[in-house]
């Protein structure tokens, strides 16, 4: 099974790290085809082209093991080269502002996802902390159909349930939640309501499991045979196409970072966030994933409970790549 | 009366004018006081500060008729010196982006006024356009309380109605809508239900009518009398006290700018705003409110119509002055 793991398609469907050679020979070691990497939260637009300047070299400087993926070729020939490929999203529609034109800009240094919102309200819906969704606004429709046009897919983690529904109503292309969980399998804020799951299945949408301790059912407690079960219960739900892993695995930051993820610069006040507790550091991953090669442990505890290696593989990148498949 | 109006407060609550000589020529001639001038709608961080360093150029030539007002004081010594008072005022919030901080910053080099929105959602709060107004989000929450300490007034023209209400509610200072009229003179998006205009007045609020045509009973061929009449209904309804003019005047500019107003950046498409019949020209104005200095002829009639001197200079500006001392 060792060889035959690294010659699949493994793909997490997001990450949020402070990136060094060390992780990205985690991941390259650890068989990893793919990941979405998120480059900003709240960055403006100047914010957001510097945070791709710092990729680009970032992928000079390790380019024998990973390369920049624009397109779903990019990713199959960078297995092929055995490099890790880095598909780059943003988690907030901050980087436009007002202006739409920015998409197409974005896209040409290789921008592939784009959530509308970041828990909060933006001008394009409504975040998944507000007490009042908008659903997608007039400027929120526009921008979809752009997305669309070019091949950026619509995310809808961290937004609200309205936001969730218009936006797979209004896409003509299938709409990803890339890192989130059920609700039936931890009530958060952040995880997604059973309806939701159905709609979004139903318009050939996907949706990417968290490993984020919030979105799990007794947090860094949580196991992996609970976890598994998830899985299960959720295929029944909505079908295993639909389903793969965007662990928001967030590597190497100081804990002041996820204070700034949660406060930007929207409060001057502290907003604590998913954390009832008042938790102003990173919360405590499950032991069983800690890194990104962790994916294996995931996979085998998926055939251990009853998933054939084919099914398990699904889960594990090839239906993230079909899906993306209907982008770029 | 000639003399005694020339030595009265006048203010306009809301002018967006291509500046020059000549209109500053004709606003010191008319008796104005002062001018809250809109610096932006749709303009970004960046270019928000440049339009304050064009002002800043603009004081520095014009500096024998205008001057900049950063506080009530500031207008009556202008009104001393005779010179016209300019107040500045966004709006959008798009020039704080998602950064409460930049209110500070904004606030140092004058700003006194900021709308929420302009028309469409924004982080803050829904516009008079969109099918679902959110009210006010968590951001813009915290985006009033920090005006409110720091004296710069929450405008609500463009708001939608969830929005208003919202606001008026948390905001611990007098809200304005500086620009639109009761919908019961002009059913239009933009203008005020009563309900809205009774909740502002309570918490003493403030509203300037407006003289731009889409807000007008039968457009640019609204009679003074027309206008007069439903001032002294909304007197009737609200009290005269929350009662100003905000004539929305938008002279000197090409026909572009108003189709830049309604689209900004945020659609490909065009949007034409308030026009049904998809009007991409300046609407025409009233034939007795085409400059500044014509507020004289609402005065005048005002008086003709059976207000006493008093009230009518309440209206034209009194009342807009005790408004701004809450604030600043």
């Amino acid at each position: 099974m060792e060889k035959n793991y690294q010659n699949q398609i493994i793909i997490d469907g997001l990450q949020y790290c402070n990136w060094n050679r060390e992780i990205f020979e985690d991941l390259w070691n650890g068989g990893i085809t793919a990941v979405h990497a998120t480059l900003v939260y709240w960055e403006n637009t100047e914010e957001s082209f510097n945070r791709i300047n710092e990729w680009n070299k970032i992928f000079d400087e390790n380019n024998d093991i990973i390369c920049h993926a624009k397109s779903t070729n990019d990713i199959l020939q960078a297995k092929k080269n055995k490099k890790v490929a880095i598909i780059f999203g943003f988690q907030n529609s901050a980087p436009i502002a007002n202006d739409i034109y920015l998409l197409q800009n974005f896209f040409n240094q290789g921008l592939r996802f784009m959530q509308l919102t970041y828990n909060n309200q933006t001008p394009l819906g409504g975040g998944c902390f507000e007490n009042n969704d908008s659903g997608v606004s007039r400027f929120g429709k526009e921008v979809i159909e752009e997305m669309n046009r070019l091949g950026i897919i619509v995310d809808l983690s961290h937004a609200g349930k309205n936001t969730c529904l218009d936006a797979i109503k209004y896409s003509s292309k299938p709409v990803a939640i890339s890192h989130a969980n059920p609700k039936f399998f931890h009530n958060s804020l952040r995880n997604i309501e059973d309806e939701v799951l159905i709609e979004l299945a139903k318009k050939n949408g996907f949706i990417g499991l968290s490993l984020y301790p919030y979105h799990l059912k007794n947090f860094g407690e949580c196991t992996l045979e609970d976890f598994c079960a998830m899985i299960k219960k959720l295929i029944n739900l909505i079908g295993i196409e639909h389903i793969g892993i965007g662990s928001d695995l967030c590597k190497n930051w100081p804990n002041e970072v996820v204070m700034w993820m949660r406060n930007g610069k929207w409060t001057k006040k502290i907003d604590y966030g998913e954390s009832t507790n008042k938790n102003i550091n990173w919360p405590k991953q499950p032991i069983w994933f800690t890194k990104g090669s962790d994916l294996k442990n995931i996979f085998e505890s998926l055939v251990i409970n009853g998933l054939s290696e084919d099914q398990a593989y699904k889960i594990m990148g090839i239906n993230w790549l079909n899906f993306m498949k209907n982008h770029f």
